[in-house]
């Protein structure tokens, strides 16, 4: 399996497919084959390791794969078929597939006389899959929603001026998030307001490695010179507001983490839709009073439905505080 | 000195005036004389004990007081002219008279040719004189801002329901915290809002040993019906919102520290009048958006004008967070 592991890294790291390696061994524990997937559209792990052994070769074989054999006809066909057609006797596999349309794969395979053991080195296996895994049984991408605050709950001052309200290290802390995150979303009153960049930059100010796509939600229009549009991304545009519809556009597109950075109006509406999965909230030692609210209305009338968290960490970050929450569960 | 702090302790706890022990001893130290302060209007510390000596008795003697001997003329003379005429040799004191009109004594009897020595144990002379200390060298009692609210900063959903937003443990926290204060004051909106009892009550609901003195500040008026009006101390009533004017009332009662419980307007008067000695706010982990603000408007219009403050303490209470904070000093 360990190996199986190595082979699926050769796979892309991003994409609607998770990466996924393959080992097809003999009776004597031999290797007879290795195969790997390489992104959508193309084999999948299994039926490429098949695809190198000679017809009847695979008769009677152990099947070692990182993740359950799927049972869906996609752009290729059910890995569980082929493996039943190659007369394989057994199959092990870490992670069981999350996904709505290609699960089932263990089951179709016991029903064909095949020996199946799901779940060895699984803790590895989701390791290695990470967010896609979570996106995958999300059936959308991961949301981080991201603001900075006073304490009294103010993202700017009466005139809008917010810079700055948090420390240089809670800064650089939201650029090290943004970088490990696969597209960063802002409305396009945000953009209008402060033109950001929306690049993950290091402490000296240069582009960090991996960049967000950058993704802007509403109606009005983007000026041609927004700084956004020198992206090293190619921005993504989505007018109005049906953020579901925005979610299975993205997890489609193989985008499995959407951090939102505001404003206030696009945060809001997410954190009312019941579709954030992560508060990661900045609140500095300050106190702005007035207009200007990190959070607007969340259609919240009476004290029994206020949208309770649970804190999973809390950590002084310079002058600042650091709060990660989930949406609380019970 | 010791003995002196001892002697101090038979005074009242409370009033305008601080508890001041005092002994005289002679020149081989044993102890001639002890005083010490009854409350306003009565002999100071010094002029107690130099009461139980003959006349000239206390002549070449030490004298050893928890503070600095007075200069002023108030209802009693200026013990450092007591003790000049008494012909003591020396004094000895603990913590320095930080009144605008009492102090001078040291001065004045070193002047006099009498040797003086401050600051003996003068930790513990701080420690014991607390709050009395911070009151006096404020000119007006230690204010203390308390608030509770959501995340994002409200303090009730849009109906006005806000029970509760924080839990058990942070409301014990502050009915503990109310006892330890002078008095506690809140705005006519909250009382007709709220209808508090404004008391300090344990777990079980009970009161606790010391009750803070209901302070109700605004113009509109208290039904005869109000909670309040069954309060174990008689409220103080004040009309509109001088503030400086209604501290300064407070402290010529003898009244050393100010719990502020809201709501929304009388904080952010008080915190826009730059009066707030200490920020104690509870985060509850939810989120309720909407019009019901802990911080209304504090005239802040432009970032630079924000109010910064330092954070002496961040605790988790319960499911919820416990910030102290103070004004930046620098």
């Amino acid at each position: 399996m360990l190996r199986a592991l190595e082979l699926a890294t050769h796979g892309p790291a991003t994409g609607v497919n998770p990466r996924v390696g393959c080992v097809i061994l003999n009776a004597h524990g031999d290797v007879l084959a290795e195969g790997w997937h390489r992104g959508a559209g193309s084999r999948h792990a299994e039926v490429d390791a098949l695809s190198k052994l000679a017809p009847g070769g695979a008769r009677g074989s152990t099947v070692v794969v990182t993740l359950e054999p799927c049972n869906h006809v996609g752009r290729t066909g059910p890995c569980a078929l082929a493996l039943i057609e190659a007369g394989v006797a057994r199959v092990v596999y870490s992670v069981t597939d999350p996904g709505e349309h290609s699960c089932g794969g263990a089951e179709r395979l016991r029903a064909a006389g095949i020996g199946v053991q799901g779940g060895l080195l699984a803790e590895n296996g989701e390791a290695f899959l990470g967010d896609w895994l979570v996106a995958a049984r999300l059936g959308r991408p991961f949301v981080t929603l991201k603001w900075a605050s006073s304490l009294d709950g103010r993202a700017a001052a009466a005139d809008g001026s917010s810079r700055w309200i948090t420390g240089p290290d809670a800064r650089l802390d939201v650029h090290r998030r943004r970088a490990a995150c696969d597209t960063i979303l802002v409305g396009t009153g945000t953009v209008l307001a402060d033109d950001p960049a929306l690049t993950a930059r290091g402490a000296d100010g240069g582009l960090l490695p991996r960049q967000p796509v950058p993704v802007v939600v509403g109606r009005r229009e983007v000026p041609a010179s927004a700084a956004l549009l020198h992206h090293p991304q190619q921005p993504l545009f989505f007018d109005g507001l049906d953020l579901p519809g925005l979610l299975t556009n993205l997890h489609q597109r193989g985008l499995r983490s959407v951090f939102i950075e505001g404003g206030p109006t696009v945060a809001s509406a997410f954190v009312a839709a019941g579709l954030v999965d992560e508060y990661l909230i900045y609140l500095a030692p300050t106190l702005i009073g007035g207009p200007r609210l990190a959070i607007t209305d969340l259609g919240v009338s009476t004290i029994g439905e206020q949208r309770r968290l649970s804190i999973y960490s809390l950590d002084r970050l310079g002058d600042d505080i650091r709060l990660v929450a989930r949406p609380r569960t019970n």
